[in-house]
């Protein structure tokens, strides 16, 4: 039996469930999603097939849905964040970690056009959201979560403080900003006002 | 000279600035868009000329935007609040407006369908999200910002109270559960959430 040329080798693939992946594609391609992201371009296969180089076949065979693969490319270079110290000021942990650098919340490690992509892709998609909410940020909100509980045992935070819903007003009133008032978390207004909504959460939760 | 037919007359229609517009058309061709939404169907030129029974060429004389025609049909029937009474217990009449209902916040008179469909558009379109957000949502907010300045006259609420910046924390965490979490605002556990957050607000707030 000869080996049968890349064509037929293509549609062969398909069906064998055994067969190795084109995974030593995907560094190229996802470059190319970003690429096309960062230029605010819309994603589109064959804008994905021109700038990576990869055919619209192995593109299909390895990303059949465009959706999975500009969510994956969304994921680059966001990990969890790190465990925050314990023990210290709490406050200015929190603020720090949450407030500290315009991007310390909802974009954190975007740029503010992948971060728009993002949520224009989960608005789109109910089942891609809710994905991404149990894989993706949930998991990220981890270290926040545990140092408000440590504050709730250290006695600094209310016994009964909701810590999610603690969470959510802090981080809301940043995505509100990037989503309603449509202004960079960069500018100055919205660094004051983000901090102002800090401290009316940080009294809140205050013992 | 004799009256060109319907034709021609579409196209002389878009030299003579004097002459009256189609706005007839508006009502038929934004119930259009306002079913294609509420079905999740993509908006698009083809499917509301289908839908409206409008032409082609009707609909783009009257609407050479298709992003501001989707603009104006998702407003269609929003209108700025009510003021609020004052004089009465404040913490339940701003919860009441906020929380109280499972549509008081962000989708207030929205479908959630036509609520996904507005911020996908505005993170498509920064030009059309300032515009959003000067003429529509900033003036929503009026009635309850009103209500907090109030409450810190009466003495209720923290004389140095950041106004904007307790009304961008509660209603952020409402925004985050339709965005972030992706869960329904009328869900109980979603319910729970913003009543939590609200209370630390309040709480943080309060004089």
């Amino acid at each position: 039996m000869t080996i049968a040329p890349a064509a037929s080798a293509g549609a062969a693939v398909r069906r064998g469930p055994g067969r190795p992946r084109d995974t030593d594609m995907d560094p190229q391609i996802v470059a190319a999603v970003l690429e096309l992201i960062d230029a605010e371009e819309e994603v589109t296969v064959s804008r994905v097939v021109e700038r990576s180089g990869v055919s619209r076949a192995a593109l299909y065979r390895r990303w059949p849905s465009l959706t999975t693969l500009i969510a994956a490319a969304l994921d680059v270079g966001r990990t969890v964040p790190p465990e925050l110290p314990v023990g210290g000021d709490l406050r200015e942990t929190l603020f720090t970690s949450l407030i500290g650098s315009p991007t310390s919340i909802s974009p954190s490690g975007y740029s503010e056009a992948r971060f728009r992509q993002r949520i224009r892709l989960v608005m789109a998609d109910r089942a891609l959201q809710r994905a991404y909410w149990e894989s993706h940020v949930s998991r990220r909100r981890g270290p926040v979560e545990r140092a408000l509980r440590s504050g709730i045992e250290r006695g600094i935070l209310r016994e009964d403080l909701d810590v999610e819903a603690a969470f959510d007003a802090i981080a809301g009133a940043a995505y509100y900003q990037s989503i309603v008032r449509g202004e960079p978390l960069e500018s100055a207004d919205t660094r004051r006002r983000l901090a102002a909504a800090f401290d009316i959460t940080w009294r809140g939760m205050a013992a």
